[in-house]
């Protein structure tokens, strides 16, 4: 079993915490000066432990082990949300400095933007072919407009090459990431095996009514566009209950009412919903219970619903043998401590799964915060958890070397 | 019977449309060079038809009788939403300029900002002694933020004396108006006789929950505050019908939700809701249905509701002896073509109505649409109302001269 230096892995993660330090998280946008200083630090802790680190034309940096034989490659991203985390993506990253510096022969990765500050996974769809130079002209900051193209100037990547996947070169890729949720936490463990990341389906509702004075309009005159999206919401969260599985989850995070003035019957309203699950049968279950609340809107509403996907993510399943690997490792280490869980949150690894067997594992989230500047884990916990990645990638590694 | 001149009362009203013409609309804000104009363009006309007109420290224009005897004060305000019609106020006023051209003996006023550009009915409450000098000091426009102070500054009324109410000058105030709904021009009338001016009681609800991952916290573990937002607004769509008279109105003109993004649990929800009604037990029947749901929904929910109250005015009831002089000479002059109705909006007649009778006449809205550049009423309805307006003023004085 590989000795994990757990003392010195908590030392670089609170070394790099420091790097755009935010209260007790931190901020580093992506490819701001802060997210560069991240990635030159991680560069020299790379070569510290025996890499080759480049960083490449969309900002990945990498760490390639220079021996022969098989490898695994090990990541997350190393930017932040705005004001957010110190662990969410940083935790995989120096995870998989922690490998290499215990001797295990990985490649290390930081993926770029993967909190879609541009355009969301941008690092690991380049790296699997997935980012066209059409998309890159395309992409600008979704906080500030600056375009991708400028941002990657200024970060002196402009004109750098693209690292590529070397098909056959890995036999895995393993992602550590905090949970982001309760799960592990109200249930007392300390260690998540993922078996998947689940798929988001995003749907915008867009309802149409007629504007008009809410004084001198009756209630029978009315087509008031937010009480029939008031409706239709009650009748989802009636309905979804019966269509979806057990850890599915649905979502209304916008509801905007135009005009939106107090003494004006709404016109027009637009409604963000999205449900998310690993299982392809139970997401088809939930987009015919949308749909069918949609129809019976339009039914009874005197406003017309129109139903718009944004966005049908597939979902990504673990790689049964690295899972089997990672349990293994999990009960060795912390026995009766771990579970199996589902990922609800995207991340790298569903893109990398699509080109090599991809697992993950999860540290428990301190109340389930993430993706703000109080998030946190306990640091047995973080030492625990890179130590089951460890153990779980020497078997991974050992099974078929 | 007076005889009023309707071709120079039209010729009027479309020579005002033509300062601050937007589309088939006006853009007059308040106290803009365009609002400005046209109230110097009112006391040219007031001028020329005898009274004497004068303009005051808070923009209302006046345009004085100069005879003796009993008189009636007659207007409306001449400002106008932003890119909005050009009959909402304009007609009252230019009413009143028709009344005094036919030889009533009438005072007209053009109350300043009863748009709430600044504050709302500014200047009919100036006028009644109910605009504190500190209000002044504290309003600013809603739009761009220019305060109060500099904007009568800029349009050259510091300074100027605000007009009070002449205690026992008028024996009362008479409101021509568009009804800015659909119900004449429905029921196929060409009057309307206002009962009284509904009160609006406006309410804000703050729902708090947690903000969350949409993915990674699971539908047991939320306190979605947009979810409580949903079930309480369907509560209430589902109790108010029970609760309301037969002429109440209730709206939701805005929901926001906290963060407001598509996979962010919302954390916070403020809802905007009112209720209108011209009965005071009505009011007080539908402030006891919105007390219950929100006492239901702090039951029910995880997240905890909080009720404000905004704003509670007081009905405003239209005096029953010039409402009677005004049906009966809608009965005389478009028989069985009016009819009595609530005024469903806000107008300069509900402060008036404090300190002296007061009442209004509705002209039908084509299509019952306003606050918008396509607001419209045929030119012969308003004819007819002015020659109503005038019958009914001269039975009013005549009754009591």
């Amino acid at each position: 079993m590989p000795q994990v230096d757990t003392a010195r892995f908590l030392k670089d993660l609170h070394e790099l915490r420091q790097i755009g330090a935010y209260r007790t998280g931190v901020h580093r946008p992506t490819y701001s000066a802060e997210d560069m200083e991240s990635r030159r630090w991680l560069m020299d802790r790379m070569a510290e432990c025996g890499l080759e680190p480049m960083m490449d034309g969309i900002g990945n940096v990498i760490g390639r082990h220079p021996g022969p034989g098989p490898k695994l490659l090990v990541g997350s991203h190393i930017e932040s949300q705005n004001q957010a985390g110190w662990l969410d993506g940083a935790l995989g990253v120096v995870a998989g400095v922690a490998l290499a510096r215990a001797g295990l022969p990985v490649d290390v990765a930081a993926w770029a933007d993967e909190e879609g500050h541009y355009g969301g996974f941008i690092g690991s769809r380049s790296f699997i072919g997935e980012l066209p130079e059409e998309e890159i002209d395309r992409l600008a900051n979704r906080y500030h407009g600056k375009t991708l193209r400028e941002a990657l100037r200024e970060a002196g990547l402009e004109g750098l090459p693209r690292i590529q996947l070397e098909p056959g070169r890995h036999k895995g890729f393993l992602e550590l990431h905090i949970e982001q949720g309760t799960q592990l936490e109200s249930a007392g463990l300390r260690v998540g095996v993922v078996t998947g990341i689940v798929a988001i389906w995003q749907w915008k509702l867009v309802i149409e009514g007629m504007q008009d004075h809410a004084g001198g309009t009756t209630m029978a005159e009315r087509r008031d566009a937010g009480l029939t999206a008031v409706r239709l919401l009650a009748m989802l969260d009636a309905r979804m209950p019966f269509a979806c599985g057990p850890r599915s989850t649905w979502t209304c995070g916008r509801i905007s009412l135009e005009p939106g003035a107090a003494s004006i019957i709404p016109g027009r309203a637009e409604v963000l919903f999205q449900f998310r699950d690993v299982d392809q049968a139970m997401l088809d279950r939930m987009e015919a219970c949308l749909r069918a609340c949609v129809q019976e809107s339009n039914r009874r509403e005197r406003c017309t619903t129109t139903l718009e996907a944004m966005s049908l993510s597939k979902p990504a399943l673990c790689d049964d043998a690295i899972q089997a690997a990672l349990a293994a490792a999990a009960e060795e280490l912390a026995p009766g401590a771990w579970r199996h869980m589902p990922s609800g949150a995207g991340h790298d690894a569903q893109y990398l799964a699509k080109r090599m067997p991809a697992a993950m594992l999860f540290s428990p989230s301190i109340g389930g915060i993430s993706h703000h500047w109080a998030e946190d884990t306990k640091d047995e916990d973080l030492a625990l958890c890179v130590e089951v990645l460890a153990a779980g990638a020497a078997r991974c590694l050992g099974a078929n070397a």
